[in-house]
């Protein structure tokens, strides 16, 4: 969604995606210029039972987003290889299905770490779950921390958002000695 | 596709599918009773180049194969785990789109692992490739041996038309002592 405003600024829209089998987060923020505006977050949840009709559950789930909130751009976090292959299978077919979601509405679809999604977002690589979340709420300048799901992938669209301009761009950001320093402003 | 002819055979079309993320096989064959009858087989190949994009090639690759010969009913193989977990992810991805193609066209998915498929079209579990290739053209009766991608995907297809109906039922296969038996008809 292009929106050009008085001011010329245009409007962003970016999907982040958390990919799991059993939880999928989505978060959805707008960059305008160098402020970035929270849209929506949630999560598709699929039940026990086959792996196709999950998988179709996940790639209907993220149709459903991208129709409802009409974003430019996806970004998704590469996941982890889990130590139990069998997992990581699993994980794998899912993220299969999330991505397909994706490029089935012919959005260009960009991948991420969780390395680089955490020092976009925290300005350190190996920050937990609750700094994350904490970051993505003063960011975004949310009332309450969302949940985890959805604020990875928030994190995620703030990781784009960032690097998608260099990861020096975006919300105050600037890199001193290859680490990026995020300042958000207060609103 | 249900076609019902002046004896009121109907015939179930199947779709197997052989998922990699560089080839994936697709084999198609009409089910007419206890006969088996081959539609068409090929492989859908991905460049080198962002997942993404190679998935979308997948996903695009099998809704087309469905548009193409609307099946009925579609049969996947269960991958193995490989001992590299890059791979086994990289794999799983593919295996997520190659369900998505035919989940997206409601296409019922059903999952064998290769020792149901080997059993199903060699009696032997532990078949090679050169087995299943061999008895794969002998089932479909085909003037030469599909390639091995194809010859897997067919393979699957047929395990479906066994499985669909009970592991004894199809073309003259029957259980013994918990072991299938297949016994192809000569025509």
């Amino acid at each position: 969604m292009k929106v050009t405003s008085a001011s010329r600024i245009v409007a962003t829209r970016i999907l982040g995606l958390d990919p799991g089998l059993r939880i999928t987060g989505f978060g959805v923020i707008d960059k305008l210029g160098s402020q970035l505006r929270y849209v929506a977050s949630g999560c598709i949840r699929t039940r026990d039972g086959e792996l196709p009709g999950r998988l179709k559950t996940l790639l209907d789930g993220v149709r459903e987003v991208v129709a409802t909130y009409t974003p430019d751009q996806a970004a998704v976090e590469k996941v982890f290889v889990n130590v139990n292959p069998q997992s990581t299978l699993l994980l794998g077919q899912a993220r299969g299905a999330v991505i397909c979601g994706a490029v089935a509405c012919d959005l260009p679809v960009h991948e991420y770490t969780a390395l680089q999604v955490k020092q976009a977002v925290v300005g350190y690589g190996k920050a937990n779950k609750e700094q994350v979340q904490h970051m993505v709420q003063r960011l975004l300048a949310l009332d309450s921390s969302p949940s985890p799901d959805a604020a990875d992938a928030l994190a995620c669209a703030i990781c784009h958002a960032h690097g998608g301009e260099g990861m020096t761009g975006g919300i105050g950001g600037r890199r001193r000695a290859g680490r990026i320093l995020v300042m958000p402003e207060r609103r």
